[in-house]
């Protein structure tokens, strides 16, 4: 099993459309939301966007937590009513928060791109902090047909 | 906002098929895997299946996660394209590791009620583990028309 991007990884990847990213903080407990994600490359970039009623973006507990511990896991994965078709793609991942520079404008972009809404709101605009994930380690599952369950 | 399971999330929670269930091992490191779940009153219960090539069910980083530490965050969300239309519930739990008993008896038939592939399976007379979620924290996010995205 290969512990990087290999090429079905990436084309399983690029073929979702939202990933459940976790952390944890500095005291070790952990923390999972859904994130819409980018990919260039290897590396994946997930952004903070617009929730003016949230206030400072930085008060959200996945900043917070990559502030004190910085890695995470995103998880992709596709979920059906026949097992056989069950499908986890694992990658965990030392990241960094981007809030400036052409790594972040450049994931902003293709951001805007994959995510309509993105662009409607304009997001390359906001000045809002981007994490990137480079990935560490890879693990992936996908169902046999005979014995087939989530995880 | 309510810190306990409203009759509405029960509602959300109980149309979901798959949620991720976020651990973190000893040392802090965060985990995320999708799974199956039931729920029986205000507790969720989720199963150690079959995966005889893995062998010893308690190698999985789960288990071993939540024996170093007994906490989890399980959540609920719902994706698509119309972002007005995002949902998700987060679900901070104590947990419990059943091993035997009527608690664990009682979660595995609504299991194999809830999931035809386990009633096919007779997970229930596997003799494996079944992960109890005791809730002690909730919160939750309905997307607003005007400003929506996953997270």
């Amino acid at each position: 099993m290969s512990r990087l991007l290999r090429p079905d990884d990436l084309a399983f990847l690029d073929a979702q459309r939202v990933a459940h990213l976790a952390t944890a903080d500095a005291a070790g407990h952990p923390h999972v939301v859904p994130v819409c994600f980018a990919r260039i490359g290897t590396c994946l970039y997930t952004p903070i966007d617009a929730k003016p009623k949230r206030g400072d973006p930085w008060r959200l507990a996945r900043l917070r937590n990559l502030q004190a511990r910085p890695e995470a896991v995103l998880l992709l994965d596709h979920y059906e009513e026949d097992w056989t078709r069950l499908r986890w793609l694992m990658i965990r991942a030392a990241t960094a928060i981007l809030e400036e520079g052409p790594d972040r404008k450049a994931a902003l972009e293709v951001l805007e791109q994959r995510y309509p809404p993105y662009a409607a709101m304009r997001l390359a605009s906001l000045g809002l902090p981007v994490i990137k994930l480079v990935p560490v380690r890879v693990t992936r599952w996908v169902a046999a047909a005979d014995q087939a369950a989530p995880a």
